[in-house]
Order: structure tokens, then C-alpha cells, then sequence
């Protein structure tokens, strides 16, 4: 077994989602939907599939329908016109995207810098192709015993910058983030910019998220920043924009001169991408609009974040309101587990919100995500109080969560 | 750029497949059929896409269904009963599951054993994973002048083991082989098991082609034979085994203790394999048995192959008669290129079976793969006399290479 794998502890997801299915808890875990996707979607998938030229490889930057679409809906939020042979790759989901981008642009030792808390599998992509993590916490600055928007999320951006070193190669931003659900402000992504360019490094913006946000009015990509494009690529994931997780087609958009390396990186990889699914996401991007469908998709997203909003509100458990994704941080003080709980031993090796979690999944029948994973291990107790739960999921199913979280009360 | 990808040629397919249709030649030349998938294995498809459980992540194993299908359609095969728990991991294309193995298992400088020729992804998936690959000649012993069984091209035992330095991890056997289409027999696989064992390697057996051969009494696998199953990972392919190669579903069969790190490498390159085409493949093996697929799809393989090499015998034009896979290697000698013709720039810093198979493509109307790209680059010349043909199309399309080649006469 390689050095780069040989410290694998087993991922979060691989413990809590089998652990909600075992103890047959309401998931409000792994940022998965259990609604179906689109109609139109659906369809198109399954009118591909009838179809000889979407059943065999595709090129491997992505069928030309899906490049062609994503430019068409992608231009006018860049603010200019995309190119759909040069400018936009597909991926097999934006997680091998990243991991592709790793792989085209660390050398032994690159440092890339995250901001603390991150998505657990940067860490991995990292790491696997030679580079270092290095962290910049995300602080709450809002007093975390009260209700508290996600914009109070905080960097400084001194002590960014102070984590910059000669090796320094790449910055990520997840903007809007996961697991806090912060919109990055326009000055905040000039700030990051600022330094990226300073420094010269480039930006991977992770932007998985960027269908599903509740204040539009103040959703910025750091690509569109001046003089931003030329270092930037930007990230997106049909799974979260169409409700289609399982079909792992995701892509990067940037200059031509940042996407190709990656391109040639992944050709390695993957060769490339499912070729049905990518059409399928293709026709989602052509009727999304005139359907208003990314705006009902948010409409719904806010009705449901409500909903669970307000179950913590009434249990008193103090909340990171998110501006962005579909998830919710939920600061667990307060609830009582008892001290003498029989958990199993692999727990015990993990920080205390693994714990909490567990119980609240075997005692509550309520399953949520400890967020220490999102966390360096020096700073995993940052996360100890927390929970973060998702909303991507019916009516039915928040309706199921809230009356058995309300048993707490 | 990183070290890793910053000497990466384009990739051969990228440049024909474009080409083939660009110039409207029959296409021979990729690895990809022309004809749809079984109408079961689609209809599976389409119904999986209308349950929830199909549209959302997988385990990064793979679903359930899947792997109890291919230990249920495998186990006979390998003799054992495989463990679909531990012992079978889906990956996303065996590209995918190949490289994941290779990040799994390589550390800087570890030396992995390729006979040569070679599937051309092998050398990327190596040297991004920090290995370096060391190469061992497959020799045509029969007259390369004359029709030849692919079984004819041998290994030497011995220069192979010349081959194995301290550093050597890995040994990757592929069989049937792509491009010569030889099957390995009982008695080389085991000479070239007894070398793994002795020197302690791990050995990579891709059988992507292991439902295509044309002699079933030879086809074994290294994984049965005596004391290899502990050493051993095969890889399987659906795009191969039901025409859906641009589905991106493959699989790695083998022991607990080699699966494990490759399956925790996968996680982290692509966290999971999309869910619905993963189902139908599930179904497809669930059904193939009762529908005699798989017996089917031979005899419409090898009538294609008989077809195809009538026009090669007809031409004057060796081949190497395939055992196995859909690809026959011609002797292209007696083709004549006019000295004067003038060829894109690129194509001249290329060995000259890109020129002969550019020629072909532009001026006969139909597209063959140039095999140099199969060779390390001092053993390039091996290949300059040679092209690849793919069989796997439609008998219209056949017909229609068939018409275009025999104006060669
Ligand atoms: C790798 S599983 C990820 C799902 C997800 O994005 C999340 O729940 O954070
Ligand atoms: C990476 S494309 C491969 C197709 C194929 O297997 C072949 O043609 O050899």
C-alpha cells in the first residue's frame, strides 16, 4: 500500500450514511436529495439512452450539446462570452474535476491553501497528488450560543496571507460553503482575490452550491473579479444544480491556458465522462430558464430550510442561518447525551461530535453530519458542539425529522 | 503545469476520432461499437432512472446489485465464491479502476512490469501515480509477412524476469490483449504467476475483452491459478462485455487485503460511480445467462471478425488473427503511400504508422488506430508497419470498409 493512501482513516460519509440506513434514522446527513429530479431531466436521460451516439465514449472534455449549454447558461454570469471548446471541461462529478485540477498543478510538497472548516475530500485530492495542506480558519465572529447569519463567518485576511509561502500554489474557495452555507461578499472575494494576485496564485472556486442560494442580490464569482479570469477555475456540479447526485457530471470553467492541463489530467484519469448522463444535464441547462426551473428549485430550497430552521429555533439549539447550499450548522450544547452511553470504540478515536451524532442517530432516529471531518485535526475541536444537517430532502422528511428532534425538547 | 503532466503527448484517440469524422471515414479506428446496446441492458437503464434510489450517490464500493451480480456471474468463472462485500469494487471504467489501483499501491520510483505492446493510458495512470513503467517485449515468433495467430506473439520468460529490479511492485498482464488480441494460455499464465510469486509483485490482470474470445477452451485466468488469487486484481469492463463504453462502469475483482486500499483511493478520486447505469449493468448480468447473451454476442463478434479478415486476405494484407478482443493488427507494408503526399505538420513528429493510418483515413475513407501509440518511444519503430482495426460495428459498416479498403487492390 502506497505512503499517499496508508493513512486513510475511513471517511464520514462511509460510516454515517450505512449508520442512518442501520438504525433506520430520518437522513439528514450526506447532502443527498430523496426526492426525484426534474421531470425534464429524467426524460431526456431516458430518451439519450434510445439513442447509439450517447451510449459510447464521449470526448473526453465533454459531449459538445453539454459544453454548448453550459456556455450558453454560464456566459451571462460571467459576465462574458464562454468558449465552449476551450473554456469549459465536464468532469465525473466536480469532486474528480478537483482532484483532476490537483493532479495537473502539484509538485512534490505545493502547498495549497484552505479555508477551515473544507470539504473532507480536499484534503485527500491534496495530498494524493504530492501537495500540503495548509489551513486558514473561517471564524464565527456572531456569538455562537444565539442564531447566527453565515455571513458572520469570518476570515481574516492577514492571517490568510501570513499562510503563504514560497511553495504556495493554489488557494480553494467554496463559496457558497459547505458546511457553513456562507455567500462570500463581493469585498471578501476582492480581499482573497488581492492576495491570489499578489501572490500568484491560482483560485480553484469551488462553486458546487451556485444554483441554490437565498440572497441572490449578493452572490459574486471571484472569476468575474478584475483581472480574476485569468487565474481562476470555477467549479460546478450538475448533481447539485439538477437534484441528480448519483450521475456524477460536474465541470470547470476558466481560461484556456488553466483548463487544459487539467483536461490532459484527466483524460488520464477517467478517460471521460458518462455519456447519456452529460446529455441529459445538457437538455436540463436548454429548458432550465424557460421552465423557471432554478428559480422554483429555490423557492422550494427556502421553504424547506425554514421549515428545519424553525425546529431548532423552538428547541433552542442556536443555528448558522445559511445563505447558500442546503445545509445547516447547528450548535449542539445544549443537548444532554447521557455520560454513561455505550458507543463503539472507533468513536472513542474520533472528536466528541461524532458522539453526539451517533446518538442523536441511534436515541432521536435523526441522522446529521459531525462537522470535525470539514476540520484539520488541530483544530477539530472547533467543531465538538456542532452538527450540520441537510435539507435536501421532501416535505415529509423534514416533517419526520422535526417530531422526533422535538421529542428533545 | 505539475512535472507529472507536463510531457504528455496528445493522446492518439483525440487526434483520430476527430479526424474519422472529420473526413467522413469509416470508423475502425476507437474501441467503441456503432450499434446500441442489448435492448434489456437500456431498458433497464431508463427504469432505473425512475426510482430515487437510482439518481443519488452509490457507495463508493458500488451498489449492492451490481456487485452480487458480478459475484454471481464471476464466482463460477473464478472457481471460488466471490465475497461481494469485500472482494469486488465498481469503479468508473476500468481506466479509472486501473489508475485507482496504481494510486493505491505505487510509491515514487516503484517500477511496474508492462508487456509491451501495451493499452497506451497504463504509462499516464503509472507516471501520475509516481511510477515508473519497465517494459518486456511481446514478439510476433510466426512470419509477420503471413497471416499469423495471435498466439504466436510471445513472451520470454526469462528476459521478463531480467526485467524485475528490487523496485518492481506491480506486473500488468492484459488478456485478451488490445491490440494483438492474443489470449494468454494456461501455461504462460502460469510462468509468468511463478516469476509474480517468486518476486513477490502484485499482478494486474485486465481481462476487460473476457467475454469476447474465440476460443473458450483457452481462456483462463491468473487469479485461479495455484497460490495467485492473493496477489492478483482483475479488472472487468461493462463498456466491453455490453456494448456501453460510454456508460463508465468497470469493476476490480480480488482479495479483501488488495481491494481495500484500492477501493479507499477510488473514494477519494471520484468518491462514487454514477447510480442508474450501474443498475442496468446489475440487470444485464442478471439476465444475460437466461438470454443466452453472452453466447450471442461471440458468434456476432466472430462473424464480424471473419468478415473483416476476408478483406485483409483479399488485400494481400497479413493479419494477426485474434483469439480474443475485436481488434486485428495488419501488416500495412504493401500499402502504398505516395512519397510526395503532404501530411499535417504534427504527423511528422509521430512514428510512421500515424502517417500511413492519416493517409488511409483521408484517402481510402477509413480509419484505423496507429499501434506506435501502444509501444514505449525506443520501440515505436516495432510498430511502423501496423496498423489496428476494430471490429466492433455494425456489419453495414463493415460492408462499407470493405468496399473503400479493397480499392487498395
Ligand atoms: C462525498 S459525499 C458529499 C456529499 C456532500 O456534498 C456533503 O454532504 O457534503
Ligand atoms: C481510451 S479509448 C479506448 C478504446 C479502446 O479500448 C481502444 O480502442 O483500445
Amino acid at each position: 500500500r502506497a505512503e499517499r493512501v496508508a493513512h486513510f482513516e475511513q471517511d464520514v460519509w462511509s460510516i454515517f450514511t450505512p449508520l442512518a440506513i442501520e438504525c433506520q434514522a430520518v437522513n439528514l446527513g450526506q447532502g443527498f436529495m430523496n426526492f426525484p429530479p426534474p421531470d425534464f431531466v429524467v426524460e431526456a436521460a431516458r430518451e439519450a439512452l434510445l439513442r447509439n451516439d450517447c451510449n459510447q465514449y464521449s470526448h473526453p472534455k465533454g459531449r459538445p450539446r453539454l459544453r454548448n449549454a453550459l456556455a450558453k447558461s454560464y456566459s451571462p454570469l460571467f459576465g462574458r462570452t464562454l468558449n465552449p471548446e476551450t473554456e469549459i471541461v465536464v468532469s465525473a462529478g466536480a469532486n474528480e474535476g478537483i482532484f483532476a485540477i490537483f493532479a495537473a498543478y502539484l509538485d512534490e510538497g505545493s502547498e495549497v491553501i484552505l479555508m477551515e472548516p473544507f470539504f473532507d475530500q480536499y484534503i485527500s485530492n491534496i495530498t494524493m497528488n504530492g501537495g500540503v495542506p495548509v489551513y486558514c480558519p473561517i471564524r464565527p465572529k456572531g456569538d455562537a450560543t444565539k442564531n447566527m447569519a453565515a455571513s458572520e463567518w469570518k476570515i481574516d485576511i492577514k492571517e490568510l496571507e501570513s499562510k503563504i509561502t514560497p511553495r504556495s500554489k493554489i488557494i480553494v474557495l467554496n463559496t457558497p460553503h459547505n458546511p457553513i452555507g456562507k455567500v462570500f461578499s463581493r469585498e471578501e472575494l476582492e480581499e482573497i482575490g488581492a492576495l491570489a494576485a499578489k501572490h500568484n496564485l491560482l483560485i480553484i472556486s469551488d462553486e458546487v452550491y451556485d444554483r441554490l442560494y437565498f440572497n441572490p442580490q449578493n452572490h459574486e464569482r471571484i472569476a468575474t473579479l478584475n483581472g480574476l479570469w485569468e487565474r481562476t477555475i470555477t467549479v460546478g456540479s450538475g448533481g447539485k444544480t439538477f437534484g441528480t447526485t448519483g450521475w456524477r457530471i460536474g465541470w470547470l470553467i476558466g481560461p484556456e491556458a488553466l483548463i487544459e492541463p487539467a483536461l490532459a489530467a484527466q483524460t488520464r484519469i477517467i478517460f471521460c465522462v458518462n455519456s447519456p448522463l452529460q446529455e441529459a444535464i445538457a437538455i436540463g441547462f436548454e429548458q432550465a430558464e424557460e421552465r423557471g426551473f432554478f428559480g422554483s428549485q429555490v423557492a422550494a430550497y427556502e421553504h424547506k430550510r425554514e421549515k428545519l430552521l424553525a425546529v431548532f429555533r423552538e428547541l433552542g439549539l442556536p443555528c448558522t442561518i445559511p445563505e447558500g447550499s442546503y445545509f445547516i450548522l447547528v450548535n449542539t450544547e445544549k443537548i444532554q447525551v447521557p455520560s454513561d452511553y455505550k458507543f463503539p470504540d472507533l468513536l472513542w478515536q474520533r472528536p466528541k461530535d461524532f458522539r453526539t451524532c451517533y446518538w442523536m442517530a441511534k436515541e432521536i432516529g435523526v441522522c446529521a453530519i459531525p462537522p470535525s471531518e470539514f476540520y484539520s485535526k488541530e483544530n477539530q475541536a472547533l467543531a465538538e458542539n456542532f452538527a450540520r444537517f441537510a435539507f435536501c430532502k421532501t416535505e415529509e422528511t423534514l416533517d419526520a425529522a422535526a417530531e422526533r428532534l422535538l421529542k428533545m425538547k
